[in-house]
């Protein structure tokens, strides 16, 4: 069987461009004894990519002439393990191609080995929720959100929760759940377009065009009472501004340097200064650590979706060829709500 | 009865040096109703008021022209309060002169306002500890040590707890405190002498000079398993470097940005990259918060002192008139231990 895949064609110094990928064609794998061949339906498009190609992202360094990363729905059509049979749905990280294989997991493997290896999860797929969701609202975007929002800011009712990417897959689900827990969602998004998506599909309260010159005075004026929480994934010039608008106590979870992945330089963090004066925080959080929630929040998730109290927005790419300039689009800031290519077989 | 004090004589761009600071003499206030006058027996000289002459500190703004903010213990010479009597010793905020009124303290009066304003507390002396300690080991900056190493790092058994400013009158109870409670300390001073003295004298498993190159290597070395814990107040390079080192799960105190008391500009924060790579925190900390802990402090400090599991280093300026001149090394990291200005009185 033919197996059509996407390969990184060179090292990125700057923001990833259409060709800067390159498709391939090889011949879909034999699964080996105990294992399964994956038949990619959808593959999940995330900034975390862009950090990876760059080889700096802690699932693993892309380099050129490599198949490029990533989380997928699929089915197995081939099957040498017990557990399996064909036609089983699965959650696993076939990458950016047609047919992988994988393993099944390994009950004793944890964090972030489990959450990176070939293996492939079974998945059992509420049918008041569209499959695409186990990689957006369902998958590792929403578990970010679900986790990171309570471990990292736990938020109280009638606080000012903000999201930076409130259109993301990340943000989108983190903003309706701290709004579903009683807290006020408040979202930073680069347009204008995505800020009206957030206030009248999402749910916020707000949401503010960081793009615009005076946002932080909008930002203020939109949390009466300062942030509480924050969650963050841009590392840069957003969090400065929202350092600046903190309130006492005010709890900020980072979750990604979008602002670096698109250059080769490190950036210094915020200034300090508003982190003494407001007894804040900043936590770094990693999804890998909280794979063990996961069963958790999708009861609780698929829940709010049948109930119509989390919403969510995908971009659906029709086909595999067309993922670079996806990618590319979302590196830039340019797309809204899940990137999700549609590889085949449904 | 005449009064001396010392006045911020200008603006102060950059380090303070004695002549930004000028000798006065004034005439002792009458304390009015409700008041009482208090013989300043000790000054204590904190890096805080390099921030606060640069109108930049939470507990006031010093302008050209104005005596010298700074805690004090003294000794009550005129009451027109019946809860005093002369000659009862009292902790107030009576600053670089010998004599100042103050009222009782509002007991609705709590954090901040209480910890700043002209109040003289009745000082409950533990005949066991030098009434100096209680500017030092058992004033703010020992509560700053304990109230910031439970809230903020809560070092568990055999953890590493690194501190900056070893020998400074908060770094050196931290590193003790965390070793009496199990962890082990490792200091960071700016001369071999210091250094030796946090190993020494005050019982650090290790102490690294950060002016010397490589320190983060022997930083590394002398924390096996990483940094768990630190307690800074440079803002600075020291932190960055710190980072650098971190464990997983690490957690960082910031009691102070000692980098930019020096200093016009702001400077930015340590790159963020570390902080989600080892899930690690940062938090600021204010001591003002935590008043209600000081008489919990005091008596497990005072204990320890007994016990000599609690050891301090003070150096002792004999007049007034040379606080200026001490103040300069301290803002410029040449002294060790608390400095502690004896008035008069005694």
């Amino acid at each position: 069987v033919k197996n059509r895949q996407v390969i990184l064609r060179n090292a990125v110094p700057g923001r990833p461009r259409p060709e800067d990928f390159a498709l391939a064609e090889t011949t879909a794998p034999e699964p080996a004894d105990g294992e399964v061949l994956v038949q990619t339906l959808y593959l999940s498009l995330d900034p975390y990519m862009g950090s990876a190609i760059k080889g700096r992202h802690m699932s693993g360094a892309v380099a050129p002439g490599e198949v490029m990363p990533g989380e997928t729905i699929g089915r197995v059509v081939r099957s040498r393990h017990a557990a399996y049979r064909e036609g089983d749905l699965v959650a696993s990280r076939n990458g950016w191609q047609e047919y992988a294989v994988a393993s099944a997991p390994d009950p004793l493997q944890h964090g972030l080995a489990a959450a990176v290896a070939r293996v492939a999860t079974p998945l059992a797929a509420d049918p008041r929720v569209p499959l695409t969701a186990y990689l957006g609202a369902l998958g590792s975007p929403g578990l970010t959100a679900y986790a990171g929002l309570l471990t990292c800011i736990d938020p109280k009712p009638g606080e000012n929760v903000v999201t930076s990417a409130a259109t993301g897959a990340v943000g989108s689900t983190l903003g309706q759940i701290a709004r579903n827990m009683g807290a006020r969602a408040v979202g930073l998004a680069g347009s204008a377009a995505k800020c009206a998506h957030a206030v009248q599909h999402l749910g916020f309260a707000a949401c503010v065009n960081y793009k615009e010159p005076g946002w932080t005075e909008r930002l203020a004026a939109a949390c009466p009472g300062g942030v509480h929480g924050y969650s963050d994934n841009s590392g840069g010039a957003v969090l400065e501004g929202v350092v600046g608008c903190l309130a006492m106590g005010g709890r900020i979870m980072l979750i990604g340097l979008m602002d670096q992945y698109n250059t080769s330089e490190r950036l210094p963090g915020p200034g300090l200064g508003p982190f003494i004066g407001k007894r804040a925080r900043i936590t770094g959080f990693v999804v890998y650590d909280h794979r063990h929630r996961l069963a958790e929040w999708r009861r609780i998730g698929a829940q709010w979706i049948a109930e119509g109290r989390l919403r969510f927005h995908e971009e659906r790419i029709p086909d595999l060829a067309a993922a670079p300039a996806a990618f590319a689009r979302l590196m830039a800031g340019e797309t809204m709500g899940k990137l999700i290519v549609a590889v085949g077989g449904e």
